[in-house]
């Protein structure tokens, strides 16, 4: 099954909560070991990527951005675990885009999510990205339709012009629902050592859930490119969510045809003394 | 055991090509399973790294550095990695000191590590440091014996500043013998897919073993301070070395009295809907 395919976002994206739960990649098997063997499999796939991302770094000719977006608690920070569990720290960098500093808010909203995208050899994920800014604001009212389009725009051509320059990329939306969301929210405030990740104001976005996923809709319509493509993963199975990105991530680097670099000459006859 | 005291760097540390091989935490059982314990005991305390990693994070009021300092394959890669296997990559970053860039060439030589330092919250890992600077250009006769004085007060000053700014740092040297690099480095030769890792210049540096060794001995003895301590960690045995940082790792953050933050007002009776 090609993975990239199969939850490639379509022309016309339509959130539903009842696709959130949907888990195509789960055997028929008894619900009993499901997770167990999910985990089992997203392991090995994760140690093929961990393959992968060592000609990555050894060929330094190539770069590789995975943009993780969704709703609090739909799991970008459980996705990025996944990934480091095996590859190098040394080839990948994990960059989160919380609410804007001062000066970052004094830049352009492009100035700070440019600053880390990956180099030659390197594995980039971003943890929220530029999409927030054509989010928040928009459902806020900060900015209008018109703005909206304009900044539309400006992220295709950012995009492009990364892909131009020799960066796969790679968006992925993690799907959760409403009640799924409602059930971990409510974890975090049962659970004294989660209070510290409960900002209230994830309640005040939860309110505006709708218009969210609408200005997720559209920024997803407008912006999936075959060299930017979006991808949906449902996200309410956090065993099923890992091994969906896990797929994506290993087949979006086979589609990189890398390879180790030519060898130095006659390394192999050195004898070290 | 307190690692901390067993493997801090005594005031005149000697590198002895033996004591590499020591194997101090090693259970006096069968040499069968004992890889494989030292292993599952490293994941356990790795664990217990990553609890107090998440009231750091949680917090915000502190920050933690650890710098990996030693000889070509001594395991600083293996080290980071083992740190990452459980730490949540959104709270922790690695970076790498490889031989400087035009750019930062053209700063003084704390420039780009500065850059890299934690901030509140997090963990950094410096795999080389400020510490090439007192080896490789001391080795190589760039700078005397009177420029190199002058950078290791300079690197007590900049260490005593981040510690009194709120900076826990702890130092570790990786200490291989000789024959154990020798074996390393012909590991990377026999196997194509390990080419990339040799680098000619490794064998120069090799052939300057013991000037290396010499000029650690100085830059430990000098730098070891109790808010910035040296451990001296034997590292031929690549379980028992992960298995030593881990303690040395666990011991430092415990030191650390890390606590959840205040619960914010009444969370715990909100109902989210």
């Amino acid at each position: 099954m090609n993975a990239l395919e199969r939850f490639r976002a379509p022309k016309n994206p339509k959130l539903r909560d009842e696709d959130a739960g949907l888990t195509p990649l789960r055997e028929k098997n008894g619900e009993g070991g499901t997770k167990q063997r999910e985990r089992a499999l997203t392991a090995e796939l994760i140690g093929q990527v961990a393959h992968f991302q060592e000609m990555l770094f050894a060929s330094r000719k190539q770069k590789l951005l995975l943009i993780l977006q969704g709703m609090d608690t739909s799991g970008k920070d459980g996705t990025t675990r996944v990934l480091f569990s095996q590859i190098s720290p040394m080839g990948i960098r994990a960059t989160g885009f919380a609410a804007p500093s001062e000066r970052e808010r004094a830049h352009d909203y492009l100035w700070r999510v440019h600053a880390h995208v990956p180099g030659n050899g390197m594995i980039a994920v971003f943890n929220r990205s530029h999409y927030e800014d054509v989010l928040v604001p928009r459902v806020l009212g900060d900015i209008d339709g018109k703005e909206t389009k304009r900044r539309h725009a400006q992220i295709r051509d950012f995009e492009r012009m990364l892909s131009e320059t020799g960066t796969t990329i790679m968006k992925v939306f993690l799907h959760i629902s409403k009640d799924e969301q409602k059930k971990r929210l409510q974890e975090r405030l049962d659970d004294p050592e989660k209070h510290w990740k409960f900002d209230p104001t994830d309640l005040t976005v939860r309110a505006q859930w709708d218009a969210y996923q609408r200005a997720y809709e559209d920024a997803i319509a407008v912006t999936n490119a075959d060299h930017a493509p979006w991808y949906i993963v449902p996200a309410d199975s956090k065993t099923h969510r890992n091994l969906i990105v896990a797929n994506l991530v290993l087949e979006t680097m086979r589609g990189m045809k890398l390879s180790w670099p030519a060898p130095k000459a006659d390394l192999d006859k050195l004898k070290v003394e």
